[in-house]
C-alpha cells in the first residue's frame, strides 16, 4: 500500500528514548498490524499474517511429527461448562463474552466465546476416550480467541482477540502427562530460539501465577528492551482436575476404570510482538530469517540510459535465488533509496543492490539488516553467500538477544537490591522462601511478579529477598506486560 | 479413537435407499466430525480436520502464486458497518449473532459475531487504498464464520459455525473485477474437479438467489446422489455497491478520484460434506487421493509363527514409499480384516496387504478403495504402481461422478415436466423468460431454486417452462441444501 514519502522515511520516536511509543509506531509503520474499527481489537496486515504463518508452520511440522492431531472444536462453550472447574472460571471470568442469542432452542444455556477451550474439548474427550489404547490422546487447534480485556490494548500484546494454537492431551499416567509438559516446552523453546532468534528462561509459574486450572505450569519467559518480561507460551501439567470433572476415564490394561491425567499449552500473536520488541532498531523490523515473508530483496538502482539492463539483471538475480523467499523491488515510481528505507522497515534480511557499475564487476552489493553491513559478492558466489549470511544472521540475532538477556539479569540479595532492579528494569534474580505474602508484597510494592522458578534448579545465595527467612530457592522477578 | 467392534463393522444404513440417515452415520463412524455439546455447532475431529487442511493448502497456494495474501480482521463487527448496505444488512440479519457485553467502552455499539468480512475488512480498505498504484487489492482470510441456524443442524452443511476463505479483492475497472471474479470462479472449479473429484456446473445466480449486496454471483454447482444440488462455492462481483457507502477511492492515473470494484468470493468445510456424499459408499468414505490425509495403509497379516517377519516387511514397505502419505497399521490387538474395514471406513484410497504368502512371492496385494480391486504388485514395481493407481484413482473418482452428473440433469420444456424432474431428485435444464414471478412459482411449488444461469450460454429449446413466454435462456433448477 502506498504511504505519503514522509510518512515512510522513517521513525519519529527512538527505541532506547521512547519505547513504548516506538512499538507502536513501528507496528504501524511497518504494516504489521493495525487498530481494527472496533474497540480493542486489532487487524493482522500481510505482512504481520506471514510472519504467523511461518511461525504456524515451523511449529505445526514439530507437533505432527510427535504424532499430535489438529481438529477443530465450537467457538461457543457453555458455561456451566467453564463452572464445572470453579478456579478455572474465576480466572477468566472478568474477560469473558457471551453471546447474546433469542432462540428458542438456545433458552437456559448461555455460551460463552472461548477464551481457552480446556472445558468443550474435555466434555468431548469424555466420549473419545474409553481404553488405555485411545491413549495418550494429543489434540491441537489453530484458532481465535476471546477475552474480553478492558485494559488500554497493545497491538499482539493485549487484544480482546487473539489468534493462537492450544494443545490438549490426555495420559494413562501423571509421569506421561507431565513428559509432555516437558516435551512441549522443549519444542517452545527450540521455537523461540532457534527460528524467532529470542531465549527464553524456562521455569514454574508460582501457585499465585498459574494458568486457573493446572496442577502447574511451564513458563517460557523472555525479557523486553522496556524491562518488561514477557511470556512467551505456557505448557501446563493440568493434572486430573479436569478430568474429575469431566469425567475423562478409560479403562486400564488392569481393568480399572482409571481418571486420565492431562496437559494444555499454548502460544500465540503475541510472539509477534516479542520479535517486534526484541530485534527491531530505529530504522524498523529486524526479521530473523527463518520467519521473515521475504527473505532476500533484490533493488536494481536504475538510471535513464541503463534502465533494461539493470532491471533485467535484477531479475535474473532474484531468479537464481529462488530457493530462498526472494522479491525483486522493480518498481519504477520509487527511488532506490526510498526502497531501500521501505524494505529496512519491514525487516527484510539480505537486500541485494544493483547497479551498473556492480553489472561491470560482476557483483552485487549484500546489505545485512541486523549489522548494516555492505558486502560486495561476486555473482557466482551469491547463491552460497546469500545461504551463509542468512544462517549468520540467524544466529547473529540470537547472539545479540543473549547478550541483552544476560546482561538484563541481575541478582539481588536484599529487598531493597530487588526494589532497584526492578526500578532499573532488570530481571532481577532472588532467593524466595516460598511464601505466597512475600511474593504478594513484591507485587504490592513493585507492580513486578515472580516470572518463574527455574526448572533446573538454581543454587540459592542467600535468604529470603523479602522476609529473610533461610531457603534453598531461586526465583526470577521481573515486571511484565 | 477405539470404538466398539460392531460399531466400526459398517454401516447400517444404505446411501440408496436412506440417504440422510447414510450421511450421518457415515460423517459419524468415519469420525470426521461430530455434533458439539453446543445446539447447531459440529467438531471437526482429526480426520476431517486433516482433509480441510489438504483443502487449504491446496488453495492457498493458487491464490497465493496468483498475488494474494492472507491477512487477519477482527471477528467483530459493529452493526452500523452492517448496515451501511441495506441489501447485505436485510440478507443476513435473520442469522446474526451479536455479543452481550457490558463494559463502558462499548456502550452505544453493537458487536455482530461475522457472517461474512465484506464490512470489516472494506472500512479498512477505505484507509489502505488512496492510490493507483495501491491497486489491485487482493487479500484472503481464512477463519470461522458465525451464522445463527436456526433450520436442524447438518454436519457440514449446515452449522451455527464453520470454518471458511473469503477473498475480498479491490480493482481500479469493473473489468477488472469482472476478471478476479472469473479468474477465482476457474480456481474454484480446477479444486472441486482435479481435488475433489466433483464436477460442477458453472454459472450466474438469478437476481433472487446471489449473494446480498453483489452485483451478481457465480455459483459453482455440484449435484449429490440425494437430487439436490450443493452451492460448492461462490464468487462475487460486487460492483461499487460496497465501495461507495465505504468511500473506498482511488485517484487515479488521471488525477480523478474514483471509487474501486470489488468482488469478494469462498468456500467452506461444507466441502467436506460433498466429498462424502458424491464419493461414499456402503463401506465408508471414498477419499480422493490428492486430498487424503493417508494415501496408502499398509496392513500386516500376522499370524503368531511369522508375526516379526511380517511386520518388519509392512514397515520397510511403508518406509520405501514415504513419498506417499503412507500408514503402516501395525496394531496387534486388532485383526486383519478389521483393519481392513476401519481403513474402508476411513476412505484410504489404497491398500497394501502382506501376508507370509506375499513375502514368499516377493510381492504385495494393493487394494483399491473406489473399484475394490485387488491387484497383486511385485515389490520392486510396487512405487510406480501405487503413483499411478493414485492418479487413476483420483481420475476414475471424477468419472464417476460426471457420468452421474449428466445422468442427474435432463431437460424439461414443460411446466409439468419440469415438477416431474424436480420431484425425481434430477437437476432440470429449463428455459426462463427471466421473470421473477416464474422463479417464485417454481419455488413455491416444487420448493426447488435457479441453481444457475449458465456462464456459457446453452441454446434455448423452447418457451418458458413456466409462463410459455418466448426466451432465450437456459437456466438449471433443483432443490439444494
Amino acid at each position: 500500500m502506498s504511504q505519503d514519502k514522509e510518512e515512510l522515511l522513517g521513525l519519529k520516536f527512538r527505541k532506547d528514548k521512547e519505547f513504548p511509543d516506538w512499538y507502536n509506531e513501528l507496528v504501524l509503520k511497518s504494516q504489521l498490524a493495525e487498530y481494527a474499527p472496533v474497540k480493542g481489537c486489532m487487524t493482522i496486515r500481510p505482512l504481520g499474517y506471514a510472519i504467523w504463518e511461518n511461525i504456524q508452520s515451523a511449529f505445526d511440522k514439530m507437533i505432527k511429527e510427535s504424532g499430535h492431531q489438529n481438529a477443530y472444536f465450537p467457538f461457543f462453550i457453555p458455561e456451566r461448562f467453564l463452572k464445572k472447574e470453579a478456579e478455572h472460571f474465576e480466572g477468566f471470568s472478568p474477560e469473558l463474552a457471551y453471546v447474546a442469542t433469542g432462540t428458542d432452542e438456545d433458552k437456559g444455556e448461555k455460551y460463552i466465546l472461548r477464551p481457552t477451550s480446556e472445558t468443550i474439548m474435555y466434555d468431548t474427550f469424555s466420549r473419545w476416550i474409553r481404553s488405555w489404547r485411545d491413549l495418550p490422546l494429543k489434540i491441537n487447534q489453530w484458532c481465535n480467541i476471546v477475552r474480553w480485556e478492558t485494559k488500554v490494548t497493545r497491538l499482539f500484546l493485549r487484544t480482546k482477540e487473539f489468534l493462537w494454537q492450544e494443545g490438549h492431551t490426555a495420559h494413562a499416567t501423571s509421569l506421561e502427562a507431565e513428559e509432555e509438559a516437558l516435551y512441549i516446552s522443549g519444542l517452545y523453546k527450540k521455537l523461540m530460539e532457534d527460528y524467532l532468534s529470542i531465549p527464553v528462561y524456562v521455569g514454574k509459574k508460582s501457585e499465585r501465577e498459574k494458568f486457573p486450572g493446572a496442577l502447574y505450569t511451564i513458563t517460557h519467559e523472555a525479557m523486553m528492551p522496556s524491562g518488561r518480561a514477557l511470556q512467551m507460551g505456557t505448557s501446563h501439567h493440568l493434572g486430573q482436575n479436569f478430568s474429575r470433572p469431566f469425567r475423562i476415564r478409560f479403562r486400564d490394561k488392569d481393568e480399572k476404570e482409571k481418571y486420565v491425567w492431562q496437559t494444555s499449552w499454548g502460544i500465540s500473536t503475541r510472539l509477534l510482538g516479542a520479535i517486534v520488541m526484541v530485534h527491531g532498531d530505529d530504522n524498523g523490523l529486524v526479521l530473523p530469517p527463518k520467519l521473515a515473508p521475504v527473505q532476500v530483496v533484490v533493488v536494481p538502482i536504475i538510471f535513464e540510459k541503463n534502465k533494461r539492463k539493470v532491471i533485467s539483471k535484477a531479475e535474473s538475480i532474484a531468479k537464481k535465488l529462488d530457493k530462498f523467499r526472494v522479491h525483486a523491488d522493480l518498481r519504477e515510481e520509487y527511488s532506490a533509496g526510498w526502497k531501500f528505507n521501505e524494505w529496512e522497515m519491514k525487516g527484510v534480511p539480505i537486500r541485494l543492490e544493483i547497479g551498473p557499475n556492480d553489472i561491470k564487476k560482476k557483483q552485487a552489493i549484500l546489505v545485512r539488516r541486523d549489522t548494516g553491513e555492505k558486502i560486495p559478492t561476486k555473482e557466482t558466489k551469491l547463491l552460497k553467500t546469500v545461504q551463509l549470511t542468512l544462517e549468520q544472521i540467524q544466529k547473529n540475532m540470537l547472539t545479540r538477544a543473549r547478550k541483552f538477556l544476560k546482561q538484563s539479569t541481575k541478582d539481588a540479595k536484599t529487598y531493597d537490591g530487588l526494589k532497584e532492579l526492578i526500578k532499573d528494569g532488570k530481571m532481577a534474580r532472588i532467593n524466595w522462601c516460598g511464601d505466597p505474602g512475600c511474593e504478594n508484597k513484591i507485587n504490592e510494592e513493585t507492580t513486578a511478579t515472580i516470572r518463574l522458578i527455574p526448572l533446573k534448579k538454581e543454587k540459592a545465595f542467600g535468604k529470603c529477598a523479602v522476609c529473610e527467612k533461610k531457603t534453598k530457592d531461586v526465583v526470577y522477578v521481573a515486571k511484565a506486560y
